[in-house]
Formats: structure tokens, sequence, C-alpha cells
């Protein structure tokens, strides 16, 4: 391995969730890089509804947190070292970490689609490892560098933008696309933002609370509507995007969804949801979701970097290693957009 | 007009349904071919789920029927004139009708969505009329005439066939798809060989009864389930097609359905249906339907003629335009397929 | 007719070209709109390669000028009449026009291909006049009303743009993309703003002149490149496009795509090329070229609403439709972008 | 390893080209599997155009025979022993091997285009060894079990059918495609029946000897042409497919094409070729090519399964391993179609 610079410690702090669903925070041994990966330095990792989710629920679907789990999968940080088959060279790299491993090997990551890898190893979805800890590892060509000037905040923001690409990507979203989101969280206003990136001519973005309505507007949105009073059935858009995963929000929006559009279902809710199936066939819509990524960071950086995406400004809290519970806790306030937590120091 | 052959009456018989859903016989005047249009005389009109339909309830979605309406919109003829514009030689064409017209201006139209045209004129769908009577006209380029050795009764089964075309289209299924089928009816079967003729190597056809299932398997079946005992959710079809229009088959297909795959739900029944949100979002699987066909005649022609895909053998019921009523009771017996009305007389 | 404000004279002075190929103004019948067409007073219209290489050579590959014919397609106006199917309210609308008159009944606009009909009407393409006239007819829904902000020069330019749009379309070009450019005249650096516009995050522009290299990077290049002096040959981008037709770039350029790259031609050149086909089979690049285009106008007008294309700075030079001929010599000075003719007056 | 009925020899007997060009039959180590490899006891090698390419001309493109290499890349066998992370149930399958390693982690291989790897290794492809020896190792998932009715010829052959999938794929040929078909040589004639079991509805094969014509007619073609009488110019295809690597067959097939067609160049041949550029804009034809494969045996098995391709007929020459060089010689024989090798023994 190709130390350089950095001493690396045998142990390291770690935010633990247990299965009965408490917080603490632990010694772990620093992990040491496989022949093909790197070892992380931890700058800053942003909170995720799902993470809170965990939190509170211990479960996502089919993911149990049946033993002590370290959550956290929105990271930026610093090579410290890399593994045998690794230049060297990248020791000292400020990366952002694509928080997955597929296997390379099944079906679909023959078929480039490696978020559907029947193998995957995700950050943070039990039993695997997150990141709200000193040090992880990752293969190297999952860890990019980052521009001088961009923050480790919005290099962990790259994660949830990787959300809101990939959410444009299946929705075919392009100059002059005509687009609606629902919820104006954290994922709504990226997904904002990425849909005036992409082109978009007109972005609708409903919400049931003013002040988040009001900064939709700051982020991307050309109008937004409260769904209580403004009726969208008539805007035939060519592309909904639900980032509240409420029911009543998806059903308004594939019936605000126009001939042959897509609707992308980004938020996690209920297992099942009622669908206008008469709309759909009707207008032919597509009513799809997405599951994490591909490929998405390079297209991320350079968003960034071309300003047609900020994402500093979203930073709402920022908390220490022995901060996560009170990190999870501003998912209550609806004025919160992204809690950072520094595992090695808020800097 | 390049009347050539044919003595036209001016009057002719036609089966009209009235608001209050009484099927009667009347006479109404012949229609004259606009310049670019034809006069078709009737020879076969296959009976629709939807003629049905709009004989029992009156309605589908927001169609009503709020005047008499001739119903029947699967229809072949025979050429007996034509309009100033159109070659006077096809006088005396067999030809099988494609039985709508779209506006050509909308932009759907312009995209090559005329299926979704903003003003569609479609038969049988209120307040169009449709074919159950001796003489329709249509834009001389939705007439397609039909090879010397297809039967009457098989042109008129295009438009089914042309449904299944466009499911096999929108569900991407091609050489090697795994598919599945929910329903064993006149759309199911035509649709399990249609799905043969498209290639897919696994044809798995689901129906609550048992002589349909084994119909099913002499129909490109390659193998077929009962929903109530056999599990379908480890099948993980590239694609799965509703010819039921029930929602616990849709749930279930959608379900059954694996990696990117595309659910396209064919079959009519309630407006709203639930849907398995989550396992949409974990396999990015698309749902979605179709309306009616674009550009399928041919295709269907070709499938027809070089016996991909066999017609004849569907008609289970023969019934002149005096039977029309007796032509939809047949509905009620699971074992009957298609009932063929003949305006002019059954040859 | 709707006439509402505008005295609509009898007759006009055209800038007409003769088979001799010598230019002269003349007087011609103003033309009466259809009861589908707007009557449009010609405000600006960009000279494009295409007019000056009739006016040189009379003809573009089965293009013959074989009778008079009025030149001139990238147009902009005021709508000062209607025909009786048209709105009355459009009359006083400034717009920009798209100079294509499709059949609407040939496979290729059924497709939605109408850029490809098959009896397509285009301005200025013979034997169809164009618009260097005071006055020019066409279709309601291909006259695209302006914002107030937008000049009739840039409004003139939504052609070229359109062009420019098409070839990101069929180049698969959006945010992260890696495009090459040959050639920065006009239609270059248009392509190189709509790239930007599109997300692409490497623009690179070839030119042989160092002055056209150096504007280019005003427009969107992100690097430009001498031919006679740099290597595209590593580059690999994803996109090429020519805007050149000149046989070299065009082998230059598809020997710079990588793999699953498309290359298309936009530039008009010799009727057949050499082209690197073991590269294209190596890399499975695909090489298409554009025939104008479809439904783009709306994206160009949101393109140069947002700021994300401007069209104004193109402008080098203005004409009066008694100077047509000087217009077209603008062409040989390498540094002259845009020429505009204005058939009513400078103003 | 699970070695479990079969002898593995510790040396074996391989057809080798020295970089004089010279074959002989050389004895070198029976190869050991990787963990995630089987070795492959080789049954029969088809003999492929590229193979005798290497053999006369030392190199095809950047690919030069610059040390000895055993060639044959189209191959069946049986499993007889495997690696230590292969389930070892897999000892006695008979499988078709797709002759090709992907590095799966190179940007092409992480978005699914294997066949574009950066690093590939690919049988027969120098410096990489082949086939045309008695035994071979491959990756466990790249060895496809074939039906027991299957025999190990048509086994072989699947590669050459894989070039037609692919070859399809990339052509859009679906039910109602028009294709055509140049050069009715093994790879032309696989390609008629493989547009067959498309759908293609019509299939238009061309080739200067009337006896190949003849047979092509047999293999699915629906009509066939002499280049040198008939005019191909009018046919407007959806695709053409190059079969001859001609340059005068690609510029006809090229012209052939019609509105948003594409043309797919199989075969091999010059470098650089002359492209009639002003049809491929006046039309938007894609003119590209292919580069062997991805996911395409389970598909090529489907098809000889089901019958829709047939591949047994087409062998018409059998040889020993020490009778390479007059199988290559079978490639002067405008009727020979297909030359196979038994490494270990005509059976």
């Amino acid at each position: 391995m190709g130390y350089v610079n950095f001493e690396i410690p045998t142990s390291m702090r770690a935010s633990v969730l247990s299965p009965k669903l408490a917080l603490s925070v632990e010694d772990r041994a620093v992990p040491k890089p496989d022949a093909d990966q790197v070892l992380v330095k931890v700058m800053a990792v942003g909170v995720c509804g799902s993470d809170v989710h965990f939190y509170h629920e211990g479960r996502i679907g089919d993911m149990i947190v049946e033993s002590p789990i370290c959550l956290g999968h929105e990271m930026s940080g610093l090579i410290v070292a890399v593994g045998s088959a690794v230049d060297p060279a990248r020791v000292g790299q400020r990366v952002a970490v694509e928080p997955q491993r597929p296997c390379r090997t099944c079906d679909q990551c023959f078929a480039g689609r490696y978020n559907l890898c029947r193998n995957i190893e995700f950050y943070a979805a039990p039993p695997i490892d997150g990141a709200f800890c000193e040090y992880v590892t990752i293969q190297h060509n999952f860890a990019f560098e980052i521009p001088a000037e961009m923050t480790y905040e919005a290099a962990a923001l790259l994660e949830p933008l990787s959300v809101a690409i990939a959410a444009m990507r299946k929705g075919n979203v392009g100059p002059g696309s005509r687009v609606l989101i629902a919820g104006a969280g954290p994922i709504g206003v990226i997904c904002a933002q990425t849909a005036k990136a992409y082109g978009a001519s007109e972005i609708i973005v409903t919400d049931l609370v003013d002040s988040r309505r009001q900064k939709a507007l700051t982020y991307g949105a050309t109008s937004v509507l409260d769904p209580r009073v403004d009726d969208t059935r008539q805007l035939g858009v060519d592309c909904f995007i639900d980032a509240t995963g409420a029911a009543p929000a998806v059903m308004a929006g594939v019936l605000a969804t126009g001939p042959n559009g897509i609707a992308v279902i980004v938020g996690m809710g209920a297992d099942e949801m009622l669908l206008p199936i008469s709309h759909i066939q009707a207008k032919e819509i597509s009513v799809t979701g997405i599951f994490r990524y591909t490929d998405s960071w390079p297209t991320a950086i350079h968003l960034v970097r071309s300003g047609l995406v900020e994402l500093d400004s979203l930073v709402t809290g920022k908390f220490t290693i022995d901060q996560v519970q009170e990190a999870f806790d501003t998912d209550k306030n609806p004025d919160s957009l992204k809690s950072v937590v520094y595992p090695n120091g808020i800097f």
C-alpha cells in the first residue's frame, strides 16, 4: 500500500445504531483497503431521510437493522491510503464517494445497471456499514476527485444530487421539458435545481408548507403550488417527480402528467399506493422509480463546478459524531434542509 | 368519386344503442366519403369487450352514451367507392380498417403519437359511430388491403392484434424476452401468440379458469398458472401484460416483474388500482398502458400472412346485425373467445 | 379572414434569383393565407449558407433552381392577417417562423418525422419560394409568438438555433457530454452555445482561422484547436458535430469520436466522403446527419429567453432587400457570422 | 477445484500460427482454470473469416500476430473441471463459449458495453490464444449450457449467430422490418435467418454469385438480387446489413436505406470507405457497425432451440486439428459456408 504522508490510527470512533435503535459512539478498527480500494478519512456526511427512518423504524422494506450498524452514506473525505493495485499518487486527494460496491458479475452488472446489482453492498443499508465514522474504504473508481474550490459539504451532497440526476435521466428531462416536483425538502429543491440545469422550461414545485414553497423559488422553481388549494390536474407535464413519498402527492402528480409523460417516484413511502390506472392508460404515462444511480458523480461534479447547481446553501446544521441524534432530530423542522455530520471534527 | 362497379344504396341498416342502453336496428343514410376517404361495405365486425361494456354500463371513463350510437370497431370489408382524391383503382379492394381519424394537427399528431391525438375520432367511442352497420367511411390510408387468402374474420381481428402489437412494442418484447400475461381471454391469447411471434422465449399465462389456461397453451403459452394456487412473485419477468383489468392480477403481475422490467396494463378496469410502489422503485420497473395503437396494421398483416399469428380459430360465434345482443351475451361464457357480426349477412 | 388593423397591399417587392443565377428585385402579388394559415409581414431574414450556395451553384443535391425563386428561410415578422380557421386575436403577434409545410399524410409525417416528409414544402428549397420578400404565408402552428424582449433578429436566428437543437438531440448531448465541433462559423458557434445549454462539460471547437477560434471561446467553447496543428485522435468524445461540410474535418471528427459515440454531420459538402469504417466498427460509432428539425421552436425560444443562448451578437451585417447580393458576399469574410436582410426596411 | 470424472492431461496439442504465418501443431500445457473459470474440452470450432485473414495477412487493424498464436473463437465443448468458486456440478456440462473476457472495471464495462471493454481479452485476437487446441479456460458465466438436442457444431456456430443478433439489435430489426443484406456467405445467411426470426417482413439478399443467392433463399431471404444487374436505390429499407466488407456493397446498401434507417456494417474490409454523406443527411440515416456482442448467447440458444434458426446445415467441411490449413483453404470456394475443426477428433 502506498501510505505516503498520513498516519493511520488502528482504531477509530464510529456512531453506531443498535438493533434496539439506540445510538452510541463506539471504538472500531480502522478498515484496511483491499487491493483495488482506497482508505478515506471522512470529512463530511450528509444526513439522509433514510438514515432517520432506520433510526426511528429499524427497517426500510427488506432491509432490517438486525445487528449494530454505522449509518450515513452521503460523504466526502480525503484519501489517506490506497490498496496495492491503486496509484499511490491518489493519496492526498480530496474525494466524493459513490457509496456502493456492485458485484460486477451478475446479470444486472453486465447489463450496465449496477445499481440493481443482485449482490450490491450499499453504505448504511443493513448489514453494510456506512460513513458516520472516521475512516471508510471504497473501490478506487468510486472515489471521485473533487475540484479545489468545492467544499467537502458540497462534495458530500453530490450523493443526493446523484439521486436527482438519476431522476432526470429516468424522466427524460431536457431543454424545454415541463416538470412537476412534489415536495420542497432537500431532494425536492435539489431536483428543482437539477431540472433547471437540464434545461427544463417550467419547473412547478408543490409543498404543503409556505416557507418551503418560497425556498423552492430560490432553487430553480418557476412556480409553486399548494396542493390543498391549487388544482394541478390540467398541467399535463412531461415529467412528474415525487420527492415526498406521500400517497396523495403521488396520485395528484400522476394525474398532472400529460400524454407520453413519465412519473418518477423518488420519495420512499408506503409499500403500496393507489394509482390512477385509467389515466395512465389513456395518456400512455409511465410510472417508474429510481433505485440509487449509476455513473452520476462526474456529471454531478460538472453541474456544481459550472455553477448550474449550488449545494452549500442547503446545509442548515453542522454536528460532530457525538451529535448524530441531534442531527437526526432536525428532521422534525420543516425549514431544515440538510444536516451535516463531521466525524473528524467540524472545520 | 370513382364509383366503378358497385351500386350504393342511399340507406342502410345499422344496429344502434340508445342512451337508455336498448339495442335496435334502424335505417340510416349511407355515408358519403370525403375527398380523402373510402366507402367500405362492412363484411365482418368483431365484438370487443368495450362494446359489451358500453351496452351494460353506458360509459367507459369520460366516454358516455348520450345519444344513439352504432358500436363496433374491429372490422373488415370491401371498398365500394372512393373520394375524389383517392385512386379509383382501390374500388373492389378487400380491406381491414384501422378505425380512427386523428386530427393530424395537434402536438401529439405532429409527434407521431396520433393515438393520443387531442381531437381523435375513434369508431364506437361516443359520439362517433362504429361499424355495426352496412357501410362506413374511413380515410384511405387507414384502409389496408388484405391478402387474397386472408378471411374477412381474420382481417377484422387485426384490430385486437394491433392492440397486442402495441403492447409488445411498449413492453419492448423481443427475442429471448420472458413475458407474463394475465388473462386467457381473446386479448390474452392474441398477446400470447404475438409474444411468440416477437420471439419471447418464455410466455407464462395466468387465468382463473382451467379450460382457458389449456387453450392458452395452444396459442403460444409456454406454461400456464392458476393465480389462486401458484406464486408468481419469483418470476422476475422482463414484461408483464395485463389482459384482465382486474386489480389483483395487476398487483400480482407487477410484483412478478423483474429489474428494469415493463408492466403494460391493457385490460380496462377500475379507474384506480393499488400498485406495489416500493417494488417498482427497488427494481426500477415501469408501469404503463396502451391507448390503442399507431402504425400497426402492416405489421399485423405480416404476422398473419406469415403464419406467426392465427386468428380464424378465435371465432366462436357468428351473428347477423339483428343478433348483436346475442353476440354481446356470449361474453358471459368463459370459453367464448370472439363473436363476429356480419352486417351484410353471414357468408 | 380576421384582418384587424393592418392594411395589406396587393403587391410587394421580392428579391428573386433567376435560373441564370441573377438576383433582382421584382414586384409580386402578396399571397393570401389559406384557412389554416397566417400572413406574416417579414421583418428580419438571416442569410444561410444554403442561400449563398444556391446563388453560386444553382443547386443543392436534387434541388435545382429551374425557375425564378425567392430565397431566405431564417425569418421573423408580424402577423398581419389570418385565415378563416385561425384565431383573429393572433393578428398583431410578433412571430418566428418554422419555414416548412409538411403534408401530414405520408408515412414519415404519421411517424412524427415531418422533417422527412415525402412531400415537404420548405421555404427557399426550389421550387418553393422563401422569405426575401415583404410578406409570406405559413400554417398557423408554424408561426410561434416570441417574447416582447426578443428582437426580430434573434427570432430569425431561431432557425439556425433549431438546426443546433436537432444536432444536440441526434447526438444525445446532455449534462456531462464531451462534444467536439468542427467549424467556428455561424452554425458552429450556435452549436457551441447550444451544447453548453444542453449541459456539455467539454466543448472543443476546431477551425482553421485563429480569429474564429478565439470567437468560439466567447460562445461556449471550453477549448479550441487548430486541425492543422493539433491531433484530435485521442479525444474520444461522446459526440462530434461537423459544421464545415469539409471532408477532412469529417474524417478527423469521426476518428476523434469514442466508444458508442455519435457523429452528426450538419455541414453540407460533397455528396460522398471517405469515412473511417474500421474505427466506426471497432468503437460502434454512429455516423448520421440531420435534415432540418421537428418541434424545436418552443425549445429554441426557451433557450434564448432564459439567456442560455444569445443570438443578437451574431449579426455582423444588415441589408435591405435591394442589397441581398451584398449580404451574400459577406460570406467571403471569415469573420462575418450572420448577415440579416430586412425586406420591409432596416429598423 | 471440483474435478469430478475427467482425467485432465498436463499437455495438449494446439494449432499455432507463427509470426511468419506458418501453421503447425505444437504441444502446450493444459491451462488451469482460475477460481471463477471453467476448463472446457474443445469439441468443435468454426473457422471464421478473421482466422483466415490472420493466416494470410498477419494482422487485422491494430491486432498483429507478433508472437505464436492459437486461432479459433467459435467454439463449444465439455466442462471437464471448474475453478474453486464455481459450482462443481457444472463438470460434465455441454457448453457453448462466449469467447471474451472483459475487465469488468473500465467505463465501458460499467456502462454495460463490455464488448467495448478497454482491456478486453478476446480469443484469437493477438496476443490472446484461441480455441484450435484441446482445452481452453473461460469465466464460468461465459460458458452456456446447451440443450441435449443441440449439436456441438450448432453450439460453436452460436458465435456467428451472436454477431447476427448484435446486428439485428443495432439495426432495430423487428416484426415488419424491411431488411437488405449484402453478401450470402456464412454471416449473410445467418443474418437472413436471424432477420426472419426477428420478424422482418422483407429480407432482400444481394450476392455476386448465383449459387449463393439461391442458397440465401433457403435461409430466410424473401428475394435475392445481383448487385451488378439490379438497382437497389429505390428500396428504402429500414435496415441495411453489410456482410461483405466490400466498399461498393456498403455504398449501394447505404443508398438503399430509407428515411431514419440504420446501416450496420458487419463485414470487415478497408479501413476507410466512401459513403454517401448527402444521402445520409437527407434521410437521417445512421451508419454504424458492431464489435462482437454482449449478452447474446441465451437469445442465440433460444433461436436455435425453437427452430427459428438452423445452423447444422451450414457446416460444409470437417477437419482435424492437423488440418487447420485445409480448413482455411475452403475459404476460396464460394459455395463453402462453414468449416469446423475438431481439436479432440471428429466424432
